[in-house]
C-alpha cells in the first residue's frame, strides 16, 4: 500500500499543528564533570547529552594530528513506557542502539573540523531519561550544543589546534505520515502507528547530513517525501535558533 | 562544504556512465538445502542469499495467525581487500551488520503480506562472499529473489495461508557524490571516496521503500539528493526488470 | 597500621562538622513512566532511582503467592570525574555494580511483606546521573521513596495482596575515618584518601539492615566501628525525616 | 522483624557449642606448581587456596615499585549439594563470585606492604572442592597460609624488596543470628536458615579488617551485633593460633 | 620429517620403562555431595571426577525414555606450572576445553545403556587439580569409575529403568613418540617435546573407542601407528585392572 | 556392542563402490581478494577455502624469524539441511566449530616450514557454502591448494625467507563403518548412522598426521580400524593426484 499524504480533517491529540514542534528546552551545564553537559527535552522526550574531552586519540589515528569524536546512545531502564531491560546486563548491545550510536557520532562529525581539534577525543554520552518518540533527534540536537561547550572548554584551556573547530550547527527533528498527513516531530503516540518514519539532520542553513526514510510495512511517494523534507527542514531552522539562544548564555563551568 | 554536483569531465575507472549498473548476474539455485538460495553479483560484488522457510513464528507472535520474516547479513572473512576478523570469533556483532541486517529485513518485509504467509518464518541470510562496494543493496535485491523462490516452494506445498503473499517487488541500489558528480552503483573505489553516499530501496513502480543518505564529513543540498534519487530509481528500475527476467525460469529445484 | 580514631584540628573542605549530612534533596516523580521514580542528591551526588512495577514474578517463584523486588545499580559514563567507559560496551557488568545493585535489593527487601505484595515484580534501577561519594547509600535512601511510591500506585489499582506491605523506612549513609577523624557521608574527596570506610543501612528507628566496613590497605578497632556506627545512625535518623517530609506531598502521578 | 538475641533451649545439630568452631585443617603443599598450595577445612567445607607468585605488575602499577595482589573465588560445580552451573561454561561470573573475590583481595591485601613486596604479583586462586557454609570464610584464613609460603618462596629466591611483607595475620569466620541465638561458623544448614549473618575479618590481635552484617528479610540491633562480633572475634583468635601451628612446618617445596 | 620409530639408548628422567604407566592412584569418595566422586592420580596429574545425578533429561530429549550423559573438563588456574587465566573471567571456554569435555562424554556414552539409565542426567565433571601431562585420559579413566558410583547410587535408590546400564569399562592412557621411541602416559616433560601424540580409549577388553594421532609439525609411519596402538592397549588393560580394584570396595557414601 | 566388519550384500544409495570418493572438483581463483582461493566440492559438500596473507607474525612469535599459519572453520546458516543458528549471533564459537578449526591449522603447518616463510602470517578461512558430510576432510584437502597458490603468491612478491616452505601434500577424507561396511568419504546420509567415524589426514605418500576415529555408542576392533586406515590412505592419494593436477595450471590471479 502506498502512503501518499492525503487531506484529513482530523487533528494531533495534542493540539499542535502538523508541522509544530513540541515544546523544545535546552539546559547547559547539567552535570558538573563533562566539558560539556546538555539536558535536552523535546515534549515529554528527556535526553541527557555529555561531551567529555580526553587527551589523545585511538591507536589507529595517533600521530595523524587529526582529532576524534565519538558517540554513544543508550536508554536507562525506567525511560520507556514498560520498562526495558538493561544492555549491561544483557551483555550485548541491541542492533538499534547500535545503529543510532552510529547515526548521531556521524552527523556531529559532520560539522567539526578534526584537524582544528587537534589530538583530542571527544565522547558524546547521549543518555535517554525519558522517551517519549523521538529520542535519535532530540539527541543529536541537544549533543551539538554539549559539543559547542565542550570546544568552548578545549580552547578556553589552550588545548585546540585551531581556534574555531565547528563549521555549522547540526540540529534533528522526525517526521512522518500518520493518519495520512505529513507530521513534524512525532511522539511515541503517533510513531508507533506512523506509516512513514522519516529522519532528517541538517545545519542551520538546510544542507542535509542524513536523511533516513522508512516505511516499515507499508512504501512511499517522492512527493510524500518532498513533503516530509519541506516540513522537517522548517522545523530544523526553528532547532537551530533555539541552539543559538541558549549558547547565548556564557560557558556554565569554571574557566580559565 | 558542501557538495553539491557540478559538471566535470573525468570519467569512471570501469568506463561506465555515470548513470549505468555494473553488470549484474542473478544465479537461482546455488544451494540445494534453503527453499530459495540466489548468488546475486553487482560487478565484483558476490552475495548469496538464502532464504530458509521454517514451520512455526517467534513465541511472541505466536497465535496470531501471521507468518514472519528475518534477515542477517554477514562477510565473509575473505570477501574485502584486507582480511577482516570473524564476528563469531570476535563473540559480537558488530554495529554496521546490526544496521544492514536490520534494513534487509525491514525492506523485505515492506512487499511481504504476512497474513497470507501464515504462520511461517522465512529467515533471509545474506552472506557475502566478495566485497567491492554496494553490498547491502546487491543484498536486498537478491534477497527479493531468493524470498520468491521461498514462496513458490511453501506454496507448493500448501503451507501458505493465501496464494500470493508479494504484493510487489524489492530492489536496492546505490548512489554517491563522487568527484562532484552523481554516480549509479558504486564499486568500492568510488565509495571509499564519494562525499555523498545514498541507499534507496524501492519496489518496480519507484515507490520508495526506504531512503538512507549519508554525508559522513560532508553535507549536501536537496537538489543533490533529488539528482542522487533520480539516478537511483532508474537503476531500480532495470534491476526489477532484471529479477523478472530471473524468475521466468522454473524453480530450481524439486516441488510435488 | 591501625586506625584508631585521633582527635586532629584540621576541618572538612566543605565546612561541614564531622557528623553533618551534604546538603539532601528528594524529587519525586522525575519520570513519568515508573509507578516511582525518585532523584536523590546528596550535596553533588545524584542518582535517579525509579520503581518499576511489573506483574507477575519469576519463574522459580510462580504460584507461591509472594511478589518478588530486585534492583540494579549503574552510573552514566558522564557521572564521574573521569569519563567511565560503558559496561553495555564492555559486554560485561563489573564486579563492583554486581555488588552495589545485590546490596541494594537486600536493603529494600528487608523493609517489605512480599506477600503483602502478591505476585508482582517491583524493579528498582538506580541510575546515577552524577558522582561525589556516597553513590549507593544515596541510592538506597531515594530507592526507598520511589519504592514507596509504586506501593502506592499498586494500592490504588488494587493490586496488592495486603495493603500495607513496608514495615519500616529504610535509609542508609556512609561513613569513614579521614585525618584520623570519623566523619560522617564523605564526598569523593574524603572517600579517595579514606582509612575506613563503613556503609551502613538501617531503619527510621536504629536497627540495622547491613553494616560493611572495611579497611583496604589498614586496619581498626571496634572502638572506631563503634565511632562510625554512631555517627551512621545520627545519619540515618535525619534521612529517615526528609523521607517522611518527602512522603507527605500527594502521589506525584494520577491514581484512579 | 527484629531478631535481637534470646536465650533458647535447643543446641546444634552438630553438639558444638554456640561460640565453638568446626574442626579445621590446614594442609600446606597440596599442589607443587604454585609458590603457596593450602588445602583448608573447616568441617566438610574444604578450599584449596593457592598463591601464584609471577614477576611484574599490571600495566597501571608499572614502574611504582610496589607489587601487587590480587584474588579469585570459585566453585567446583560438584561441590554443592545440587550441582550448580560452571560459569566458564554460562560466560560470565556471577555477581556472588565478584562479591567474594573482592573480599578475599581486599582482605589479604590489609597485611601486606606492597612496597615490601616488590614489583611482583601474587595471585590468590582459593577454589571450593566442597561447600558446607563458610566458603569465603574459609578461603580468607587458607589464603593467608598459601601467601605467606608465597612469601617465603619469594625470600628465598632473593625477590622481595624488603625481607618482611607480612605485617599481620589475616583470618575470618562467619557468625549468624540462627533460633535467636549467636552461633559461631555456621554450616549450610544453619546458614540457609539464618536471621542474620556476619562475616568478619580481623587480624591476630582482634583489629578489624571487615564486617559484613546483613539481614535478609529480617534486621538487628546494635546489641546483636556486638555480640556477633564478640563471637567471631574469639573464633578468629583460634584460627589465627591455628595457622602459627600450620606455619610452624618448614616450606613443603624446595628451596635454594 | 617423518618420525617412525628407531631404537635408541636413552631412557626415561623418570626411570619408567617405555611401555610403562606411571604410578596410579584411584580414590573414591573424594566429595560428599555428588553420587560419584573420585580423585585419579597418573603421577603427578590428579584429577577431580564428579559424576552428579539429576533426574530429567534436557528438553530435546524429554519422553524417549532415554537417559543423557553430558561431561566438562577443566582446569584450575593453579593446575599447571604456571598460572593459566580462569575461562570464567576471561568469559568463554577455550578450543582445548570444549573439544577435550566432547571426548570424555562421547568415551564414557560408549560403555553406558542410555535406555537402562532411564530418563536420569549424569553430569560428569572432570576437574584437573594439578596437570603433569596426560589429564584428558586420566579424567577419561577416573570418569569411568565415578560413573559407576553414580551407577550404584541411582540403582539403590530404585530410579534406573534396567540393573545394568554399563556395558563395558572404558579408560584412556596417552602414547607418543620421544627422543624417536614410542612411550606410554607421557609426563609433561616429554608430551612437551613429543613428535607425535595419540590418546586412546578402549574398553577392559581392548576394543576401540576413540583414536586421535596428531603429529604437530611432523608426520608418521602406519608402522609407528601400529606401535603406538599395541603400547596403549597395554597399558589400557592394566588401567581396567586398577579399576576393577578400586571398585571392589563397597559404595563410598551411604545407601539406602 | 563391537562392529567389527562383516560383508553385506546392500550397496551404497549413490551407487558408489565402498572405496570410491566422491565426484571431487577443485576450483582456484575463486575469489579475488585473498592470495588463494579454492572451491572445492566432494559430491553436494562444497567448501570455500581462502588463504589470506598478511605481514608480521602474533606478538608472541615476533623476532623469532618464524612464519605463522592458523586457520578458522565455519558454515553458513543456509548450508545445512535445517538452517543452523550463525555462531556471530549467538556469541560464540560452539565446540564442534573450534575442534575443527584447530584441526585444519595442525594438518596444514604439518606441510610448511615455518622458518622459509618467514615473518609472515597465512589466515586459512574454510567456510562451508552447502554441507552435505565430510566438510572438515574436505577443508583440508581445498586449503592445501589456497595454501600452495599464497605460498605461490609471496614468492612472486619476494616475501619468502626460503623459496619452498612446502615440504609435503596435505589431504584428508573420512571414512566409517555404515552397514557393517567400511565405507569411503560419508556423505551426510551414510554420516548420520555410522557407527564408527574416522577421519584421516595424511601426505601424497601416506605417512599420517592426524588419525581420529570415533564410536560414539559403538566400539570398534584393530582390524577395523586397520580397514579403514587402508580405505582412507587410497582415497588420499587420489585426492593428492587431483591437487596436482589443478595445480597444473597457472597462478590464477596476477603476479608481478
Amino acid at each position: 500500500m502506498s502512503t501518499d499524504q492525503a487531506p484529513r480533517a482530523d487533528g494531533r491529540k495534542d493540539g499542535r499543528k502538523d508541522d509544530e514542534l513540541r515544546p523544545v528546552r535546552i539546559t547547559r551545564g547539567f552535570q558538573k564533570h563533562p566539558a560539556g553537559s546538555v539536558l535536552v527535552e523535546f515534549g515529554d522526550t528527556k535526553v541527557l547529552c555529555a561531551a567529555s574531552a580526553a587527551e589523545g586519540v585511538p591507536r589507529w589515528r595517533k600521530g595523524t594530528g587529526l582529532g576524534w569524536l565519538t558517540a554513544e546512545y543508550a536508554m536507562l531502564p525506567s525511560a520507556t513506557n514498560t520498562r526495558n531491560d538493561r544492555e549491561s546486563v544483557k551483555g550485548r548491545v541491541g542492533g538499534r542502539t547500535h545503529e543510532i550510536s552510529r547515526l548521531i557520532g556521524r552527523s556531529l562529525r559532520a560539522c567539526i573540523d578534526l584537524a582544528a581539534l587537534g589530538e583530542n577525543t571527544i565522547a558524546l554520552d547521549c543518555d535517554v531519561l525519558q522517551a517519549d518518540g523521538g529520542t535519535r533527534t532530540a539527541a543529536i540536537t541537544g549533543a551539538y550544543v554539549a559539543l559547542a561547550d565542550a570546544v568552548t572548554y578545549l580552547g578556553a584551556h589552550g588545548r585546540l589546534a585551531d581556534p574555531k573547530p565547528l563549521s555549522c550547527q547540526v540540529a534533528a527533528v522526525s517526521v512522518g505520515v500518520v493518519d495520512g498527513r505529513v507530521r513534524l516531530d512525532l511522539p511515541y503516540e503517533e510513531d508507533s502507528r506512523a506509516e512513514v518514519d522519516t529522519n532528517v539532520v541538517a545545519t542551520e542553513s538546510g544542507t542535509l547530513i542524513e536523511v533516513q526514510g522508512t516505511g516499515e510495512g507499508a512504501t512511499f511517494t517522492r512527493r510524500t517525501l518532498d513533503a516530509m523534507l519541506d516540513s522537517a527542514l522548517g522545523g530544523i531552522r526553528r532547532l537551530a535558533e533555539l541552539q543559538v539562544a541558549a549558547l547565548a548564555e556564557p560557558y556554565p563551568g569554571e574557566l580559565p
